[in-house]
């Protein structure tokens, strides 16, 4: 069976998912799209054969020819395209965030909760990055002990004009706050934000952020959020246990010897470090509504955590002080 | 437009390609299989949709339902059915060897110069490994200054028992052999073997070897050739340049700390290094078939040089001397 | 000129230091001993020819024959002897601490200024670590821009019985605690105390620790404190700039290859790990009393800050709250 | 016991080894000196109290003042000086070589056995380098079986101008054919050496090579030999077993990430890979004249044999053949 995609918003995430959809992954294709601008979804439709353009979200949602829906568009309109997809009865695959507030969110839960079903899948790659899932391994194995910190790292070397402040959390650390809940599998119970020396860099920002947070288990991660160092994409992280750790590797095919060093690459951007991360997520999700099973990547229940913690994070950022995480009963759907 | 394959051999190396072509890679389903073996062809053929089973290989190139060719048969069998595919038309992706011998791969490159066209790719898939394609970037620009040497290192945990003498050479260095010329983009004149301490651990054969190819730059490659080495597989290689050099890196996803050391993975087998390189070969190879462009991976040449440097190690082996390489003229077609 | 050196204390460290003064370096002798028992300062000295016991460190520092002084006695006396040498006009080598509060450093303080003239160095040795100093060289030559964060990791395999709690701050963080204010070259004004999930290989003390320090220029350092992590002598540091990183690197020897990883070797504990540091601290220290100067490492003032940053830090453990560094006014000797 | 020591030989590696001796290692000074130029052992003897300057070098060892002499003199003069040491009964420290030629060691080997004791050691500084140290401890403790190869680098940025074709192997290689016998305890039993493509860094002279060592277990040894590579001065190497193998690490104190890359410190040059060593290897001879030990360290014999293998691979460079090393029987003293 080949899945029938519709794509809802055709930017710059939506057609490099259409990309991967047509002429990468297996036993997929799109045959709908639609954006909030009608000639840029014209404009991906004519590149490739098969694909129908839709006036609206909820056309594309509605159309018979849609298996599975992804959402791609401006996140203020997330909450309306997966209510529309969990009405309509079909899986949807949603970019982070789930929606804009951890109240919305909880629409969704209540919404996907009632079909008895789940068919929601939401947009955190990390969990399909070899690397974490490698770290991971490790970690469930037991070979370091019980995990007792985490030290993460998430820098970019730059960020756009249009990113505000508060997206040092809801847009950047939200995916070590959902990765650190899968990692080690427990909640998130408090956040703290320590703000050191100001990047020059980053002159509209306050660049970098220490991200702190507590588990339930009492274990703590630390994240250092840098968006302006310049020297490229790092993404590390090292999970401190009883009688070990395990931590990311350095990913760089090749060492050159040259001029006095032996140096390796490190990404330019998220797009070359997670690309295959991906592919994975997406080819999972695919074969997942092919068999006809629910999904089994994040979950609504994970959508609205990140949505709550970052709103925890934001607070402590605000204030400076220790905030608690207070997230309402998970329904039997996701446990 | 979806690529439909026929594939010839069923066997370990047939239904990794048959997994791939229709579970990994996109545009592309297998539509017909044939194997020496009916029962197994059969048994491939009953865990898909829409694969005819064929009683023999050149029914398999004759299906009108088969746009292009897969040959993962026995060695033996590969000249014939790559003629076939020649004659008939249609492009064809062979496992290597291209043939058993440089004279019956001459029959070949004939064949296919007189039709006026490249439509054959033999399977030297580390051409498709991003490791080897970040180490020819870096050689290519430049950076390191002409080329004088290359090291690599080629070494099994183990080989199966009907592995003999002979493939040290044909079976295991030919990889370096091919990778080698696409490389540095050179021929290679010639070949000596040195026969080190015999490993223990590989009772019926002379393990390791180290071959040697000098270049027609003048570039000398050494080759380590150790089948019996237990740890892992482990496949490394450093250009040597005027002025610096590029090594192949390690690729470990991440580093565990523990008893006293820092570890990283290394691969337990050629699969697992190499299943990315498989991916890509097969899906540039379908790109090209499904856009109507001539093959860009090994050609026919390449596999009658692959055949010619092999026969030139074997005698290195059995003489001790420094063997010369003699190729007929490069047809037209090649270059 | 020959240094003669009177040592008070023949513990671990004390015999340590004797060892190296007597087989190590260059241009010093060790001509006198002390210590509590004076059964041991008897077997110290009948090990090695030329070394008078005594029956005090007041004896040793008296002794005419001594030029100089190393302390390595119980803390609670370092003050003590310090003090008799500064009064008897020799410089004195104290190893850590330089006393027990930051009241009785200020009396050392005070007594050195009224001499006009430096004559105390306090035996922090990571100022004295090749990669320490690598580290420095890096940030110093403005490299990674203006350093924002600093991620120290300070990890001990195990610690003895005697070991407490508060330790975890004043005996292990306390290295960090100086090496901060010598590689950024500013003092800490605040500090705060993380408690993470407890390891249960540590089970009378609250292990590990995160200790936070905030520096002048509002850079924050982060230490984990773990004290038995079982798996080595693990001590790294990553400074994080405007546009870079320099971080401490691997010191393996060598890297093995076996049994499915390759691997390289983690110090087994602070002696391994540290002894050229503690080798080039004396000899600098050493060459300098030779040469007529004042000491040029860790002086008073540092022993100074390193007790009330370690009393800020204890009493940040206690209530989980930021408290801020109260330094007195820096005398004009130690600008 | 301070051991007085005479240095016939003021040049560069002479200086450094007083400086050492002077200001680094402990137990030993320097109470002699003479030099070809009068006027050099003149300076370096005002420089530094109590150093006597002689005429000639014979005079150096008659000396009633001088415990044991170091030779640092011209190549062609050291056997003159080691035999007329061995005549005075005195322990003599010869940087490499030994001599001018294997038959010239013969002369110094017969000369010490009739003594009955060892009192020579050679300069061959590698066995005293902690990586090499700590691969042999790896190899000799069985971690990787029984070695069967080993892959050497040895890379000059540069050479000076007075460097000829020949010390491609008397002078840079043949601290490999040191290493390699005291590495794998056995000895050479013939070379080849092969010759690649010219580096055009090094215009007078054949660079690289690749020397080939065969060792009496038939265990094979390569050697690139780079003497114009310009990025460093890199000395790397892998003994490779049947189960594993074991690799000089990369030695850099720190890793810098910057402007997309991560990367270590290569070192220069020779003094700053090995000046450790060189320190290790004088105050473990110091302290065996102090303690009247005849020298553990490189033997007359190890000097005689480098002097013969350097021989068969100048022979081997010249004719392109493999040639066969061709030793006197060793005198009992030696084994």
């Amino acid at each position: 069976m080949v899945v029938r995609i519709g794509v809802i918003g055709a930017g710059m995430i939506g057609q490099d998912h259409i990309r991967r959809i047509s002429e990468v992954l297996s036993g997929c294709e799109v045959v709908a799209v639609t954006d909030v601008d009608p000639a840029k979804a014209r404009e991906v439709a004519d590149a490739r054969p098969g694909i129908t353009v839709h006036a609206t979200g909820d056309e594309v949602v509605a159309d018979p020819a849609v298996d599975a829906v992804v959402v791609t568009s401006w996140g203020p309109t997330h909450r309306q395209y997966v209510l529309a997809s969990i009405a309509a009865g079909k899986q949807v695959f949603c970019e982070k965030p789930l929606a804009e507030s951890g109240q919305d969110c909880i629409d969704i839960l209540e919404s996907e909760a009632a079909t008895g079903r789940r068919s929601v899948q939401v947009g955190y790659m990390r969990r399909y990055d070899s690397a974490y899932r490698a770290l991971k391994a490790v970690v469930d194995a037991g070979e370091i002990g019980a995990p007792l910190m985490v030290h993460c790292v998430h820098r970019n070397p730059s960020v756009p004009g249009h990113y505000r402040k508060e997206m040092m959390i809801t847009d950047t650390a939200v995916h070590e706050i959902d990765a650190m809940r899968w990692l080690l599998g427990e909640e998130i119970v408090s956040t703290q934000v320590l703000v050191p020396r100001k990047n020059a860099n980053g002159v509209e920002l306050q660049d970098p952020l220490i991200l702190l947070l507590t588990m339930e288990s009492g274990a703590i991660v630390d994240v250092e959020i840098s968006v302006n160092i310049r020297y490229g994409y790092d993404i590390r992280g090292e999970v401190v246990g009883e009688n070990g750790t395990v931590s990311l590797g350095e990913a760089s095919p090749v060492t050159v010897r040259r001029e006095g060093r032996f140096s390796g690459h490190i990404p330019v951007g998220w797009r070359e470090r997670f690309i295959r991360a991906y592919d994975t997520e997406i080819q999972e999700w695919v074969d997942g509504v092919a068999a006809g099973r629910p999904p089994a990547g994040p979950s609504s229940w994970d959508g609205y955590v990140a949505a709550v913690v970052s709103e925890a994070g934001l607070e402590a950022l605000r204030s400076g002080a220790r905030v608690d995480v207070k997230l309402v009963d998970k329904p039997a759907l996701y446990t």
